[in-house]
């Protein structure tokens, strides 16, 4: 039998993690033959609640679970993961300016960027999902320096995935034919989920469906997708949030297929003129746990204006947390 | 690439169903080259939610899923089906009599076993989760008599699961260490967790734990676990009990393993004495499919005792809805 992974879960009483750790315990990560141990944070009026998650955890018998340890100390949930997945966030309260958003958040992950700097694995593989996640992530790593920034990224996995589904049934085709989609910039309402490059079953996508459907519904339907699904289930999404963050650290860890990519936020090294130093959604490939952002891909004009729209949000966001960075 | 198989769910917008649909479509169930087809049944009013689920299916982009169906009739959401989890049920609502709570769900298995015998595939299985569960599938069962019985069980596989899981903890062993626990009798408090045949590391696990242990705490946290779940977690077992009725249905299909056992509550022949005709929870080997009894077990008279009080209960049940019979 392998040692046990650790694997560390932030909020981990909250909706997306309810849907996320079962599948963890069950092997949906890591495979059926690797034991994991979970090291859950919560904060402390939340620590009853994850007394039930836990009780359910064990009421599974899952053979992989060779450990639970829950806590509200970072440097306990952290110590030694190999992989820490940052779901908890402060959601915005009533009263609650976009700017005192991000401040009570990167408050938060600048004080798991240390702990994760001390005590995690060093070759820790972080992935952020908690909003706003990537500043969230630029603050984490920011607050992190001994780890390679290579090992942080934020979660646009979960739009990659909604652009895949849509373009997929407009098409008629099976999500398999899909590929090649990208989601440049934040994960908010600003990002670009592009076409230009995507291909449903080998041809050009933009050949197969018009472009004022890309343009005027597209787009806009895959920004927004978040607040339609709340409208719907009169709650955030969490199972395909869930479902998109081990997908996003499947694909980190076992690589991307020939032929195709995913979409990560990562740190801007100045691909595509994006400012170095934001952690932007690029079009990646994945191989051997390290990720490479796809070059070379023309870009249109109305991409440009898309992707500069979300490269501002983004710096106007790390211009709120400046005094953490 | 295989012809999908087409998975019947209820209550399809439920909580528990909302942590079953995605591992479902994930491949937990049937294997990551099986293609599936959700077939969703829900009540009018809960279309709305369904919807969200919907999206959020979409929003993972599982190559396996082929296609969901969303319906509230029951011909249309059992046609052709391969398995059917019966997940949806009416909870008891204030000041409702455990008489009239009994009746309302009878009315619902009526209809959804009449459906099932009219369009649901020949050799369809079929797992009750709502409760309550075994008098639930005893009406299902009564209503389609062209489906074999055999393909008709309820679920116990949580207590089950519970069983194992604390009685590990107990020894401070793996749970993949523990054999032949036993669940007998309803779902339900009445309940009869078996330790009396039970192994953890090939030892007899009474020789591992002491009597008054296995008799006076043992056994009641088992039968109460669902409240201390809700105690804790302020909502009932969700991802516990998808995670029970997946494996469940998994041990119906590839068998349980050589030298342990599984428990369902499947039809009784008489075996042990138990009145046949009665859903009731065994302890079960499966092996192509197909469910037996374990036979010539012993039994002393504490557990004769608990088995005979689970199943008066049952009894008193089945006299309840006897108009549906």
């Amino acid at each position: 039998m392998k040692p046990p992974v650790h694997i560390a879960v932030t909020g981990a009483a909250g909706q997306i993690t309810y849907a996320l750790l079962f599948r963890i315990a069950a092997g949906d990560l890591l495979g059926a033959d690797q034991p994991v141990v979970l090291r859950l944070l919560e904060v402390p009026a939340a620590m009853g609640g994850l007394d039930g998650v836990v009780m359910e955890l064990h009421d599974c018998a899952f053979p992989l679970l060779h450990g639970i340890v829950t806590t509200d100390d970072p440097q306990i949930a952290f110590a030694g993961a190999h992989y820490a997945f940052l779901v908890g966030a402060t959601p915005r309260g009533p009263g609650m300016e976009r700017k005192d958003l991000l401040q009570v958040n990167a408050d938060i992950f600048a004080v798991q960027g240390k702990a994760l700097n001390a005590v995690a694995d060093r070759a820790v593989k972080i992935l952020v999902v908690g909003n706003p996640a990537n500043t969230n992530a630029l603050i984490t790593l920011r607050n992190a320096p001994d780890l390679n920034p290579q090992n942080i990224s934020a979660m646009t996995r979960l739009d990659h995935n909604r652009a895949v589904g849509m373009l997929a049934r407009r098409c008629g085709a099976p999500v398999a034919a899909v590929q090649r989609v990208s989601i440049w910039g934040n994960h908010s309402t600003t990002q670009y989920p592009d076409l230009n490059h995507a291909l449903v079953d080998g041809v050009p996508a933009l050949e197969q469906v018009d472009e004022t459907w890309y343009r005027e519904q597209f787009i806009g339907e895959v920004q927004k997708r978040g607040a339609t699904v709340i409208a719907a289930r009169g709650k955030s999404s969490a199972a395909s949030a869930a479902n998109a963050a081990l997908g996003h650290m499947r694909t980190w860890i076992f690589g991307t297929p020939a032929g195709d990519w995913t979409s990560m936020s990562v740190l801007s090294d100045g691909s595509y003129g994006i400012a170095p130093g934001l952690i932007y959604s690029f079009p990646v490939t994945v191989s051997n746990g390290r990720y490479a952002i796809v070059q070379n891909l023309s870009i249109d004009d109305f991409s440009r204006r898309l992707m500069r729209d979300s490269e501002d949000e983004l710096k106007s966001e790390r211009e709120a947390v400046a005094g953490l960075l």
